[in-house]
């Protein structure tokens, strides 16, 4: 059974070494209580309730998959059990205001305990991640009393909740949403349509479910400005928050997938069910999107928890599994064969899952401190200053982290070769759990329009350029003049890195200029540019890393050499294996928009 | 559900104005009969077969897979029945000896025909499929009385075969191989030990199953210079060829596996089983790799078909579905919303998954002629030349089609966004059977490793020359002084390419000295060297195309204008947006070995 253990080590070189986590909280409200021992203790709670009670449920809760038994679905042995100790501990409310149960603490701190709990089992994870989803928007938009009933209780764990969006007709394109809702008397309202893809829309874990539903308004104007957002519980609640008669919130079906089985897909119907607006009518999609960004942080997440899973069970495998003697000289005569991890190309497989991974966490990382300003910076200038660079950043976080992720869970297949194939070495698992991460909160390419189109074109690249300035200022520290030892070895990465930032830049305005000229340069360019934007990104956190790895090996009683030294190997590899696939990328976004649009629609097949 | 639909018109395109196969078939025994309209008619029937006896059976083998009950193997429903009517088509013998009941025709058409079956359900084509390896290593290195017990059943499809090399504990080294088979006074042995991923090991569709088995005689050298082929019949048959008692090869269990569900991938134990010795003692690895080109071709295969399969699926959908609108204008203003093949992305993926699936049949074919060459040219120098042809290009085609067919299949899911990570689209299941490709007969790393160190490396790169000058002169016809309008059409092909040829040569003399100074350098660039020069055949293949497609358009009469420009425009597409990743490889395969071996073995993870 492939098993979990919390990259302790790793965390903390993040925490303390390369983005100064205690420093960072000591601005933000209850932060100051967020000390190293704090955090600490945090860590160990969360990763041995992660490596001991939910990773062992991730293989067995794939087995069984969740199952629709009279209307009811029922989870895998274990998930509900795990849940309520989950809420015992009090995890559910850590980021959530303390006036409606919450500890207040800064955001940044859920991405980084929630990683570990999602790498161990994503499938169980999704129960309460999806709550958050559901809690974030009733915190932003719910009324007083709404917050009191239903927020109250969701940040105890004592209900979860869900995002309803989804139609048969309609994913991505939510304009063409058709629930309706008819206003009643009393003030609530009448919710009547089908659902789709609704992740822990129904289970057993607690005695109500609360769903945020996009629905129409009768009347209301076609397409996304006629969408107003909801809160409809399975079983109707009273006055004092108590749970009473059922809502008329059908399971009808749970979706066959081809993975995260143990989480509960389900088909919903309501029936005339009771909701409750938030917001205002018509404003329900704007609603959503306040909360997109920090949904879409989540899903991202799960590329870094593919590349992490997938890479432990790698290693392990390729340092015990035996299997021809390395080419430039047997390494272990006494054995019978070397082991996997002598052989070049095996450790190529390894270093990059690594690469994805580490990198990846640090991006997480990097964006919890943006994330955290944007919520509760000391300034409004500071705030807003941090929402741009979300804005910015969250699609290529989403995009380009699911999409290596996916990448690093399918060399972890590549690295066990047959065995990979076979469900109780549980590699292949990690790619039918993680396949999904490139479609849902929005697919690679619509991350990829939103990055080109929205967050760039659309912005004339202000944002990309100060993030561009960005990079090219830490650059700079190490430019020509800078004589240090350190600034000698940085160079490997800084060089390199500053030649992308005039790169991205100006294949940027290139591609500016063409846009204005042809509507399809956006989307002809988008998922080369995203993942290009990306690599980018990743190379900047793999310097980041690099730099505080040779800071910390600078000083004179080093006391983690080995470790140290790994991250400024693992960077190298990175920028001389990686990195260089933005040259195939950076050609390929800006060939003729002709490549793509010359031929008909119907001459794809004969 | 997912339906097939034979390419017959692209196949024909190739057989008639790419690769002149009647012309091609003239020169083989029996092939004079191949003309063109025998070969529709084989054609017509296999698809025929492929599209309404088998393809429906695709899902519903996933849904179903195999069960072992009782020791015996039962297949998922109608998968028997279909193998009876595929029997009583006559369809297993096509290619096998009149001799023992085959029809003797050229190999290619097996590689021509086999694509429509497993493309239409691979699962199912891999019985029959085994069976072609058993019987080509009885053809190779049987006796004659072998051939006429054993042979004759297995070309007529009453038994069908299997190949029986890995065990628990070596998959690639062989040279581990434990199982032992001991001489007994009648000439027999007994054969003892345990084999795991046997496909095809066990079923219901015939009355007896020929195993052939890799195992070691008392005293055998160690390594791979010690393993002996032999012939273990599931039940022993007498010299009538009658199948009479068991033969003590017990089924103890099915493999669990990501896909191809429907294929029964045994472990098997050889309890004392009455075996008969192929070939010499100690030769069996040698008798072994005789047919290995052919079963590699095999497997090279299933990317194609899984870039076709996903490519139909996808382009279906992408036609249906509707969401958002173009962003160059509303093209369908009388629908809720535009179909999704107007957004650029969308095309980039239907055009990625068409070059591959195009491409990669292109290439097939290619090979299936050299295979003919190989095994019935007029000369013994044409055959070994076609043998050294084979032997450069197998490991591309098996590692490269295989790689880019899982990212079509995994393109296939994209398109269909959230629906197709839902089983019953049928888009997931491409990639759940197609992960494997990668993975047996030899994983990708070990094809790289074949390509660069046997085929380039220890050849001096003597074959891949010749390949580059065939491509070379290819180019040289459309070179500069070439004035016609085909000829400056073809040059936006044949320039890129003939650069390329430059470039492969001299990128490979540079990784070979590099190699004579450190041995590691061919492992360390084999996966890029592998991919790279996947990509230019490709590109030559749609070279190819893009000329025979010109020269139709060019003949006043030409019928099927729009199909011949499709195949101009995909080229195109080809050229200008997946061949650039060549840029990125060149690049990788050449950087340090240093990037990869530096990290000691223990500090990968801490």
């Amino acid at each position: 059974m492939l098993e979990y253990k919390a990259p302790k080590r790793e965390i903390q070189f993040l925490l303390k070494d390369v983005f100064h986590f205690e420093e960072h909280y000591k601005g933000f409200p209850n932060g100051q209580d967020l000390d190293g021992e704090l955090l600490s203790d945090l860590i160990d709670g969360i990763s041995e309730f992660a490596e001991k009670v939910i990773a062992p449920l991730n293989q067995t809760g794939d087995d069984e998959s969740c199952h629709l038994v009279d209307g009811k679905v029922i989870t895998p042995s274990g998930f509900k059990e795990a849940y309520q100790e989950y809420v015992e501990g009090g995890w559910p409310s850590l980021s959530h205001e303390e006036k409606y149960g919450g500890q207040g603490l800064p955001h940044s701190l859920d991405i980084i305990l929630q990683e570990m709990l999602s790498t161990a089992n994503w499938s169980w994870n999704m129960y309460p991640g999806l709550s958050h989803g559901a809690m974030n928007t009733l915190t932003e938009h719910g009324t007083e009393q709404q917050k009191q009933i239903f927020l109250t209780k969701l940040v105890e764990g004592q209900w979860t909740g869900t995002m309803c969006l989804t139609e048969p007709q309609c994913g991505t394109d939510l304009g063409l949403v058709s629930s309706k809702a008819e206003p009643m008397e009393d003030g609530s309202y009448k919710i009547t349509g089908s659902k789709i893809f609704i992740s822990a829309g129904d289970h057993d874990f607690t005695e109500n479910i609360i769903h945020i539903v996009l629905a129409r308004t009768p009347g209301a104007p076609a397409g996304t400005k006629g969408i107003s957002l909801f809160i409809v519980p399975k079983y109707k609640v009273n006055d004092q928050g108590e749970s009473g008669e059922f809502n008329e919130v059908h399971c009808t079906a749970l979706e066959k997938k081809m993975g995260i089985k143990g989480s509960a897909t389900a088909v919903l119907s309501f029936e005339g069910s009771q909701g409750y607006l938030i917001g205002r009518e018509n404003k329900g999609l704007t609603c959503m999107f306040t909360f997109m960004n920090a949904a879409r942080i989540g899903t991202a997440s799960q590329g870094v928890c593919a590349a992490e899973l997938s890479f432990q069970g790698s290693i392990k495998y390729a340092r015990e599994r035996l299997s021809m003697r390395s080419l430039s000289g047997t390494k272990y005569p006494d054995q019978v064969a070397d082991p996997l991890i002598v052989h070049p190309d095996v450790r190529r497989m390894l270093l990059t899952q690594k690469a994805f991974a580490e990198g990846g966490r640090a991006a997480l990382y990097y964006m919890g401190q943006v994330l955290d300003i944007k919520e509760s910076g000391a300034t409004e200038d500071a705030r807003q200053t941090a929402d741009r660079r979300l804005g910015l950043l969250t699609p290529i976080l989403k995009g380009f982290l699911t999409e290596v992720g996916l990448e690093a869970a399918n060399l972890g297949i590549q690295v066990y070769g047959g065995h990979g194939y076979i469900k109780e070495w549980g590699m292949e698992q990690i790619v039918r759990d993680t396949r999904i991460a490139t479609l849902y909160e929005g697919t690679t390419g619509i991350q990829a329009l939103d990055l080109i189109g929205r967050k760039v074109m659309m912005d004339r690249a202000t944002e990309l350029k100060l993030f561009i300035s960005e990079i090219k200022e830490f650059c700079g520290k190490y430019g020509p003049f800078a004589t240090s030892e350190e600034a000698k070895r940085m160079r490997m990465f800084t060089k390199p890195l500053g030649i992308l930032m005039r790169q991205w830049n100006f294949t940027t305005m290139k591609l500016m200029l063409r846009a204005s000229k042809d509507r399809d340069t956006a989307g002809a360019a988008s998922s080369d540019y995203l993942m290009y934007s990306g690599y980018i990104l990743l190379a900047y956190m793999w310097a980041l890393m690099a730099e505080a790895a040779l800071k910390k090996l600078a000083e004179p009683d080093c006391k983690d050499e080995r470790f140290y030294k790994a991250k400024v190997k693992t960077a190298r590899f990175y920028f001389d294996r990686i990195l260089p696939r933005t040259k195939t990328l950076v050609k390929t976004m800006t060939a003729s928009n002709k490549s793509l649009m010359a031929l008909p629609e119907d001459d794809f097949i004969f």
